[in-house]
């Protein structure tokens, strides 16, 4: 089988990163009967400044004709407002339908101080404020700006189905893998704010506990949790959480939360996930302080790379990858400087690429 | 001086925590020259079942024509959904114009494993999401629900200046009494989404910037951070921060992830200010699980009273309280079972009343 993967390197690290996902997928095992091809395409703040499109119509057209999957890197944020530039990474998950943005926060046993940690947040991609839909009014009192935050029961429905399919797959590997595990049964945790929004996190909820409830989700315990207290819990027990399922808002900062319970956001990788479809994206931004150094922790990008083949069905090559961080990782020999080392990227990709 | 202070136990542990409350406001030394003298108000959900209104007319009335500030225990939200209940104490801070609800949250030398943490998180109390103007609508792919997010330059501009001058109280404090600091000068971050919602947080952003960059703010160094980044750096170095200005929602969020940080809910108080009016309120909520066994930790409340006394300009009485406080937990004698303690209620208070 040949994939063929989009590469969208972005701005600041992401030039940095992308390019050692490129290594990974080219350095697999050729046992696993994959190949892959490549083609580069253009997004972010710089694009933007030079074509006047943060996100050109030719990146989306090659996407949806001619890939299997992408990698995205990072975009940079003008730090003051600049007029008509938006985000290239939410108009993307749109424009695919990628509706489901999915993040695992795991310890490996060299990264834990403590309890280990193995969750992931599944967060829902395509609504709630993110809609922006936004309209601001002059009034006698000053500006007055409005935003909808819009949840819909088919999202929600399909982001916690996504969600019971995630719980089930994980206590899957867990049960064949025979590692002892943090998690004796599959569990998944809505997060909500129905006790002020009533209508919106009512639905949310309402529609997440019914897709559970369905037959094939009879295995998996569903419990929810106010998003103020769930940031609570998730820094006193998160050794307690498997899938924790939250609409979009939610779900972008608790997964900021959890990636700081690892150490470093430069650990934490995401895969932006679609019917068929899947983009990985590293969890950090495009870190313009340490642009440019070749010292960005290219980890995040290398686990997006085995999340995106995850959802793309490629199981054991995913595997491979993980394996091959993991013992990076508890090697602790070739760490990058937001891990406490000094090697570069490029030697942390040597010594991943030594392991796969 | 004489004040009157409004007693609103509500539900659950708040009706062991507020009587700890009274308490320490009548056994201030008399040296202070203050009286106090109590009225008993309801709100809750046990007073929803009973009167059908969750906030009677009277406890407003009250509030407002006879007291110079008040105290709120908790109220517990019911675990479905019930017609005609919505939370007392969100349309409390809309019908008194408390527009800031103030968390401190800090570690005493006692508390802290690790790095010292003295931070504020001063949060917008009146709009944001929580104006709660909501609609669902049917449509042929099932229900789709929207809330308004309502960001005003009026309601903006207040919170950031309070933030501003809480700012320069707290270096007032620092630099007289004598104590060794985590700060050096007073700081204020400013947390938004603008990079998604350009007009609603843009605008909060760009009004925070203004009303800190008057003149009597000129010693405060202002900075401003993405809130799931703010989540991130709150977790990993909370010792940095001063004074964190947030719209309402965000505020709520981070505030709990703030507490987590010192331990447990149960040590962190909040008051609701408006102008010359402030309600004392533990972040902590009503505790079904331990209510009733008279084990739930009052320090919340006591630093509730005494930061309520701030905002009423009693600032020695507080001194008074939050020193009991700090001896209690420093001595660790005597501690709550959320602190890994044994003591009672009462037994807390006793300590602290000691310690006056
Ligand atoms: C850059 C920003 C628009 C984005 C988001 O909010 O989704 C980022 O924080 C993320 O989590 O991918
Ligand atoms: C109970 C709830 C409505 C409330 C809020 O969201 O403001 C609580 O979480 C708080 O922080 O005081």
């Amino acid at each position: 089988r040949t994939l063929r993967i989009g590469l969208i390197p972005g701005d600041g690290i992401g030039r940095e990163v992308i390019p050692a996902g490129r290594r990974v997928l080219e350095s697999l095992p050729s046992s696993l009967g994959l190949k892959f091809s490549f083609v580069d395409l253009e997004a972010g703040f710089d694009t933007f400044q030079r074509t006047g499109s943060a996100l050109p119509d030719k990146t989306v057209d090659t996407l949806k004709k001619e890939c299997d999957g992408a990698l995205f890197g990072a975009v940079s944020s003008p730090s003051t407002k600049v007029a008509g530039y938006s985000s290239p990474i939410v108009a993307l998950r749109k424009k695919l339908d990628l509706y489901a943005n999915v993040r695992p926060v795991k310890t490996t046993a060299g990264s834990s101080n403590g309890k280990p940690i193995d969750l992931v947040i599944v967060r829902e991609n395509t609504e709630d404020l993110y809609v922006k839909e936004e309209q601001t009014k002059d009034t006698p009192e000053g500006k007055v700006a409005e935003a909808i935050k819009r949840i819909s029961e088919r999202a929600s429905y399909r982001i916690s189905n996504i969600a019971g399919e995630i719980a089930l797959r994980r206590q899957n590997i867990r049960s064949t893998s025979g590692v002892a595990s943090v998690h004796s049964s599959p569990m998944v945790t809505i997060t909500h704010k129905s006790n002020v929004l009533s209508q919106t996190d009512g639905l949310f909820r309402e529609t997440a506990r019914r897709a559970l409830a369905a037959e094939k989700f009879s295995s998996v315990n569903v419990e929810e949790q106010i998003v103020d207290s769930m940031v609570y819990k998730l820094f006193r027990q998160p050794e307690y959480y498997d899938v924790i399922v939250a609409p979009n808002l939610y779900g972008d900062i608790l997964s900021d939360g959890a990636a700081a319970l690892v150490g470093s956001l430069g650990l934490v990788p995401s895969a932006n996930v679609g019917d068929g479809f899947a983009i990985g994206e590293p969890c950090h931004g495009s870190a313009p302080d340490i642009e440019g150094q070749g010292i960005a922790n290219p980890i995040a990008t290398l686990r997006s790379v085995a999340l995106m083949l995850e959802f793309l069905g490629e199981e054991a090559a995913a595997a491979k990858i993980y394996a091959a961080v993991d013992g990076n990782l508890d090697a602790a020999q070739f760490l990058s400087p937001d891990m406490g080392g000094k090697a570069t990227t490029q030697q942390v990709l040597d010594d991943v690429l030594k392991r796969l």
